[in-house]
């Protein structure tokens, strides 16, 4: 109880050597949608669960937590979106200031240190708050080759082979454990992915309007890199051949949004109209 | 109780991972009037629940809740309407920016995510409050056609087909979800807005002194986008034809003021001369 | 109770989404001395009950409610009469530089709006208070005429045909929806307006030392706007002719700002030497 | 009580519209000694109580409370001695400044704006306090010919044509209103000025070592204003004309200052070593 | 009691219009050693109780309190011993700097004010705590001859024939108002401050280690004005010459600063390793 | 419990002298890994315990612990991840910095104080907190040979033969103290650091994946110094070596950092998603 | 108790005048190694208590308490050591420009001046806090000869002829009045040293690792100012003269410095990893 009140500042450690802000930054993270990142041998995964979703929705547009970093990185965001917002726009301009530089692709870790930089001043200087948002950078550089790495609100971050960033971590974890394989092609590591998504997430079935999925391969013709932000038929191609598409009944459709939004908590509700902050 | 511990400073993340401020901020958009958006195959139409009227208004002079941006976008604002003015002179200016670098309209999105990036900072430094307002942006251009995005205080953003803000957009959506038809003309998507408003508004009947409408669509002759903010005669020739007019008796205009005065709270009374503040 | 948490920074919403500053701002208004405006076809008209009178007064010196802002417009201030000192002083410049940089008079809403722009931010920054000042803007322009504007602590404005801000500004709303005809004279709307402050004044009869008058027209031989305040002459003329001119009793007049000493609160008394905040 | 919580912050309303550290100011200012100003038709003066004498107090050296601010304005100054001073700079700042661009002297109304909008600018910003200083100006310009007028802590101010500032400002007005005549010489007015003085003075008789005088007439060689400041011996003599000079007894004198210092309270006594702040 | 909730911060008046800081910075300086000021027809003479004393204090090395200003200016200082080295330099930059531009000494009070005005701004800005020293001026100018001002933290200054600053300031005026002359010599008023210095201290006898002295004439022999600090030979000789010098006993010196210390206080014990801040 | 009231502010000294803020910033680094530095005579040895392990964890890509910071420089870093990022970056600079202006390698003491100077800015300007990082530096330049110091979060720093920082230093310390001989060459070191090691650390045996190793020797071929971070390999020789290698039992491994998990205490958990601010 | 409140802020005045925060950093010296300083006739020389001390500290390195700031000044250190080290680089940066500019050493008192400045200022800001160190600055100019001076946090300075700062102070001080001759040479004045040293330092016996020696001497060929640190040699050799020297026992050693920190608080422990802030 008395610890709290090292909490109300970022610029303030508590008795135990804890930043209370950043903490609770985190927490932000663990409401949001997940977003799995997995390293195969010739390309790079990320696959995301959509928490807004709907009739009216306008599907097609915008793209929730998966964004094209540049041409050769991915970038999975979880957490307060107008926050992630606002750092796929601080990554975008890194991007191509280093392409303006040195005419070459950003290495894939030197964007997570710049990013990594940012987010740690955030924690560091008075009359700011922490970035609330963890970032998985799935890439290709010519230098270390498919890479994943992942930062937190701290601006910490780490390379991974396989990871997962959001409301169900801790179970999407166990699943990439005992599943993962080095070494593994795009195509098993895609399979892993909606494997995972499948168990972790709250409806029953998968489909186009719940999950975003991309990777990051190399073009077979060019040698580049090459990211694909999946279509809604790309994803529901790629259910269905993972069986895991839900059946076509669209009365289902109409019920599980509601179910979802009796079940959740008012901080991960849809923005429907200023309910509440969001948080995917 | 203890939670409110957070809610003082913008800069503050809850234990939750909650930013209360914001909430807040979401808060008073929810007392404003209702602002409807419908996107139309040929068109996006807006239409808005005025909450401060009367004899001694000035009907023709300032819309208060939908306009021009630019040529090619609307945008309905609720919400505390001094900070809705100043968002407006910010947008105006971007679109006047970018159409003087690149002499072409402003891409809808583009201008959606500046407007959002302005908003996110204001909730992430010191010394500042969220801005109040959220916005419902109506446009077209030529990359992705009609548009329609929504904006709230925290910065976050969304395409939508059809959505609503302001004080009953819970039963607004409801009525959208129903209805509404993907592919409709932007005649249909008129009738709907008017249908929605009739039975989210208190009054029984409506009028053009209590509501506004707007629609962009496509000149047949050029080709270009126009926007038109509909005239009280405009608005009144609608509604007839929508069979949702009034009946005229002026007796019932003096008495419905007073009438919503006394069953509305004080946030929401009119600004007739320092009562509160004021939120459209 | 605990609502109160929220009301000593201008930066912090409220839960229920308000603004307390910006509310008690508005409360310092409700003391000030009525300030009324009419819109007629051919003018518009202000006047204003001044709090501060008394023998030793210098009458004729500085108008203290209304001031000439700009060859075409009036302003009508009631409030923290600091504030509005430095608004005057604001607006001035701003119907200069306008005038300097188009060689035109501003427009009416311009310059309202430029107005509640500067004080829109102060209810947004940090370190800052409101403006405790509400104003009225007559003025003329070519694009539509005749005007009347009223802006808020707030930085909200809106138009209005006839409208009033300060202490008894309810009955005077109801006195002006009652009596006001639209398409009226000038000479029509002063009436009006002498009608409405000898019903809301305190005091029995109206004299030149108790009211400010002013209007603007347009010249008959040029054509032009032409703002004029009234001298002590003027108003005695126009009482007169209104047949609400006080009886020629002087040992009334010296009794009276006694009695109003002794009825009105602290906050309302004159600035006789430092024995309160002066809010006209 | 709990309307205490408002009085802390310069930048916060009180529930009621009040700006209480504004209101403690003009406190300070009660505590302080009277300056009179006398409007007379060929000239203006000023007299105000000096609280701090004594027989090592160097008399001719620095007056404390009148100040010459410009070849055509006096000031009197009321209220915390090195915030006066630090006005008094800043006044001569100005009136130089004005005489440099425009090669005239300045406008007497136009010197108590700029002074007023300083004032009320260490209202608003946070980090500032007021200045706790009230002036008299009483100047003569071509525009205007002599004027009065007076400001207070929030930075307002108002033309007079008697008014008095300071400990006994109440008394001091009414003695004003029931004896001062419109288009009296300035010959009365220094008479009036005497007999106000002599009344709400603590001692029975005034002599050069406690008023100070100063007045501003036209110089009959060159029709240009002339400000004097009495020297002692010019109050001596004035004062004995008035009837009003104390007895030559030296043991009265050094009686005198300790019966004030022990009927006043601790904020009003003199500036010998730091017993407390110096108001006068 | 609840009156102290207006003492932590500088820039708040408190509800009787009190700046607490300022007093309780007075209050820092009523613990200092004595500072005796006595104006003559022919000089100025400065005059000091040194409470830091003892055998390995390094003498001859440098004052402690009275301070070479200018070539026609001294200065001696009372309260916090950095700030007041601080105000030293801060003095002696704008005396160089007003001879670098005028080629002539500084007028005494335009230093005088020229500290005031640094002062004052300690008082009213946030983030700032004022000066805890107070300062008599003794100098000469061809304007005012000799002159002898007085400053405080509040940024307040005013002439006296003969003042003193420091912990027994009011036994000291007492002493200095009973037996001041006017027109007295330099030698006159060394004497008389002798007798003062010996009568307020708490030690029986004065030494040239307890004390510092200093006057300001004119030179014989160019008619410039002539600072002079004794040396410890000067004071002993003059404390001779006036029948106050200590009896020649080692044993008693020892003694007395630890009586010294016994009976002070600890904020005026002596800097002997940080027991406690100095203030002399 | 009442000197509880200094710790929630960098810039404030408790009563008894001490800063909590830079305290608990030590803390934050009591558990973070350890981090053993030796100095040989032929070299400096640094090595670490990492905290972070798993079947997923990309082993090669980013050493977590142990930095290179110039060609002649190695740095060990303890604490709040982040913290340690920004400060590896800002000793690159510097060392780059100095080379491109010296053409020479930055003396080791030099670079040490460089980045205790930027850490003790962070402990004594309001509005920041300390870095909530140890560093060892392990060296060499042509002055003093090999070196070995240590800096703290409060900018202090040491020069040591063999140290330690992080969660069980002083078991570390008293094994060092023990057996560490002056003189030794860096095989001894790197054997006595790896005895250390698996002393210290909870598992039974070492293996690549939880220590990281690094030592700084001079070539034989050129006479440079030559910093080597071991690889996985690296390690897993010299453990075998010096017969404190895991035995290959995969079952082991997957079980060991489940038994980490259920025995540390949150702060230390691994970055797998968000569940706490990680600290190595 | 309620005294306390005035203690958490730098820029605050408690009622009595006193300013808690330097005289808490006063507080933090309390507790550093005791430094002495004694002037001789042809020398001057610093002596140091090392608190921190054993097997495996780089004895040689770094001096931590006493350090050549320029070549004719020595600087001995007692506080918060990171402060210290902030200070050192100051002064030597002061130093050095002072040659720079006038190609002659910088005069003893101006160097003391200009870091007591630096630190007075940091008792006066808001949002910082004062150093936590005293200095002694022995040190020879060609206008004073050898000087010693003594500053303290709150940026006070006097000169002495034997002084001492840190833990034992009080008992150092009396043994330096007691045993102090004018006009000693360096050779006494260090045995003097020793003796003060060994009588108020914990350990029975001392030597070259408990701590440190300087003096500063002209060189007999040159004229010029030599400051000379002793080596670990030079200390034994000077303290075997002395016959202080410790029997040469090693168990003893080892002994020591845990009794010494089983003694010693929290404050004044070592900083072998992070268990305190590092005060000498």
């Amino acid at each position: 109880m008395s610890s709290r009140r090292y909490d109300g500042r970022t610029t303030t450690f508590s008795p135990e050597g804890r930043l209370y802000q950043v903490e609770y930054a985190m927490e932000a993270i663990s409401h949001a949608g997940t977003v799995i990142g997995i390293l195969a041998k010739d390309g790079v995964v990320l696959a995301a669960e959509k928490k807004v979703t709907g009739k009216l929705f306008e599907q097609d547009k915008s793209s929730e937590k998966i964004y094209v970093l540049g041409d050769n990185i991915l970038g999975g965001f979880a957490g307060v979106t107008s926050d992630a917002n606002t750092l796929v726009n601080y990554a975008r301009n890194t991007v191509q200031n280093v392409l303006l530089s040195y005419d070459d692709d950003i290495p894939v870790e030197h964007l997570t240190q710049y990013m990594c930089d940012l987010k740690q001043g955030y924690t560091q200087y008075g009359g700011l708050r922490p970035f609330g948002v963890s970032i998985l950078y799935g890439g290709w550089d010519a230098h270390h080759n498919f890479q994943l790495y992942h930062s937190d609100p701290s601006g910490n971050y780490s390379g991974w082979k396989a990871t997962c960033i959001g409301s169900n971590n801790g179970t999407a974890t166990s699943l990439l454990k005992q599943d993962y394989k080095e070494g593994c092609t795009t195509q098993e590591a895609m399979s892993l992915a909606c494997k995972v998504l499948s168990k972790t997430m709250d409806s029953t079935a998968l489909d186009s309007e719940k999950i975003e999925f991309a990777h990051l391969t190399l073009s077979p013709r060019t040698g580049k890199p090459q990211p694909r932000i999946f279509t809604a038929q790309d994803i529901d191609r790629l259910l269905e051949r993972e069986g895991l598409a839900k059946p076509k009944d669209p009365e289902l459709e109409e019920a599980a949004p509601t179910a979802a939004a009796a079940g959740a908590g008012p901080a991960v509700s849809g923005s429907r109209g200023g309910e509440g902050m969001n948080v995917d």
